[in-house]
């Protein structure tokens, strides 16, 4: 059976002011009346019904999920004590799915992208995922590049396909600078690298042993934990958690296994990664801004600009800047620094405490 | 006797989103405890005492500044119906002195400047005062320029001393360009136009029916009508001020007349005329910031960064400018482009209604 596990466990410090830690980007409303977790879960049904989607996100977040996704049981939450980032995150959910279903077969799929054309989409996790079902591989969902996009990796792969609409993948590129962006899309080898996944929980459980032993032990300890004594279970859980280092998914496994393949897409989908992508997608007027609420500007070009409050924000003479005021705070910044709002919400944090 | 003359009619827009039409900044604390009115009165209080100061306002900002300085009488307010520059302010003040002490002198200036020196700046109005009684003429305070200011206006002063301490102007010259403004330094026959102005209410209406006749005349209808009946006097002061055409005092005398003397003043001065002149005056850090209350910097230099209220501000890799938050709304601004805060503030009110 093919279930959806939705990784959902951001901080929100990449969309403050208006995402913080009690309200973090997959529970904001971006670019529509639904928040960006009730789009993922509402695309994906049609292929995997709401009763074989998961959700993993950290403790002190599943109370909103769970009101704003009512068609999830509330077991269909997996939560993990602290983030760790997408290897033991995948790990756990790997564990959780094992023991309800051994045949499981997962698609990995974060909580914040936008994908334009549903059916697209879905027609490539079915491709990737009957592959998976005959090959047991490790395949992961690559985009048709559309511009010489510097936020992404990327994936090198063979152009001849090894399957009908699956590729072998050559190599991982980490996020390049412009040129090199721009060199990859000449030769026509490069995707980009979505971080959607799919594969079998049992192969990814391998993968991880194989890779990333010391947090295949700790799995294993989960694992044990999970079945023991309801009272100890909690606490063993979270032992093993905190022995965990963080690493990623594609540090981790991708860019070490010689089982990974690519399904190519071609779906409309972006990484809402940072206030930069929510300027691009957004509708600009004629002077290039974006503009919500009472903003008033003069002489000002190419800029993001909001106010979720009752309050005016006026801008003057300003090309190119992100102004984002909500009734957490005010954000102001050049739309090539979008990088550093993370730092930023962080160092508010610190200075709140 | 001598009479001061405080100008305190200012709608408050420059100083946008701190100061609005309801609390302009002749009523806010910029650098002090005390508010820019409270300091003017407090400033003037051992040449000029509290009964002998008057404030010129428009009716809705009375009841404020009467809670402000409640060591002036109630009969010190003189209100305008509405706001029409300096020259109509000016006439009438003296219109209403001349009912009270045909021979007032007249020491009029703006309530929202910053002297550092009292002594020094009591000392050049008596120097000015005197040369008045003794001559019945028109004089302004001069500044003796530090830099090469571009947002202030100048006087051309004859370098001989046609009394002690009192020269003849030979031009009054508009804000100059950078080029002009180091030339006028050069020369050291220039002065800054404190706007300062000291005279006989007498000898000022004489030279408003000289170069301003109209005005003149709606000013002795004024007259004429406060002597009148209680009931149909305001009604008539209302009429003749609506019949005024707003001219500034520099444009409608100072500019034509042959009896303009200046008495130069040291006493670090400035026009607090735009957050420029804020931030110029406030205290650095060493990345050359000024900060107010909760601001998080990430590469940002040489700017203004203020929040009023208890939301933090984070401001990212900018250089020169100006970020005030407060619960109106929230500036966004370089430092170059403060003369357009007015016309942001006033799209914001439009905006509003």
């Amino acid at each position: 059976m093919v279930y959806a596990v939705i990784m959902a466990g951001g901080k929100g410090t990449r969309f403050w002011p208006v995402s913080t830690p009690e309200r973090p980007k997959q529970l904001l409303r971006l670019f529509d009346e639904r928040t960006m977790i009730e789009q993922t879960v509402h695309r994906l049904r049609p292929f995997v019904p709401a009763e074989r989607q998961f959700i993993v996100t950290i403790d002190e977040q599943v109370d909103e999920f769970a009101r704003q996704v009512p068609e999830l049981e509330r077991d269909s939450f997996i939560t993990e004590p602290f983030a760790r980032n997408t290897a033991p995150c995948i790990g756990l959910s790997a564990v959780h799915l094992m023991k309800r279903d051994p045949e499981a077969v997962m698609v990995v799929l974060p909580a914040d992208h936008r994908i334009d054309d549903r059916d697209a989409f879905l027609d490539t996790l079915r491709t990737a995922v009957q592959f998976v079902e005959e090959a047991d591989s490790i395949v992961t969902i690559g985009i048709r590049p559309t511009r010489p996009e510097t936020g992404y990796g990327y994936i090198q792969y063979e152009r001849d396909e090894f399957r009908p609409g699956v590729h072998r993948v050559v190599t991982f590129a980490e996020k390049p600078n412009r040129e090199t962006a721009l060199r990859f899309i000449e030769t026509g080898e490069f995707l980009w690298n979505s971080g959607i996944f799919i594969w079998s929980a049992q192969r990814i459980l391998n993968e991880l042993e194989e890779h990333t032993p010391e947090l295949y032990a700790a799995l294993m300890e989960i694992s044990s934990a999970l079945d023991g004594d309801n009272s100890a279970r909690e606490k063993r859980v979270h032992r093993a958690y905190q022995s965990i280092k963080p690493i990623s998914i594609d540090y981790g496994v991708m860019e070490k296994t010689r089982n990974a393949y690519v399904v190519p897409g071609t779906f409309g989908w972006s990484d809402i990664g940072s206030w930069e992508e929510v300027y691009q997608l957004d509708n600009h007027d004629s002077s290039g801004n974006v503009r919500q609420g009472s903003v008033v500007t003069i002489d000002t070009r190419d800029s993001y600009l909001v106010t979720r409050t009752s309050l005016p924000v006026a801008v003057i003479g300003m090309e190119g800047i992100i102004v984002v005021h909500t009734d957490e705070g005010t954000l102001v910044c050049p739309r090539d620094r979008v990088q550093d709002v993370r730092l930023a919400a962080e160092l508010v944090q610190k200075q709140k405490s």
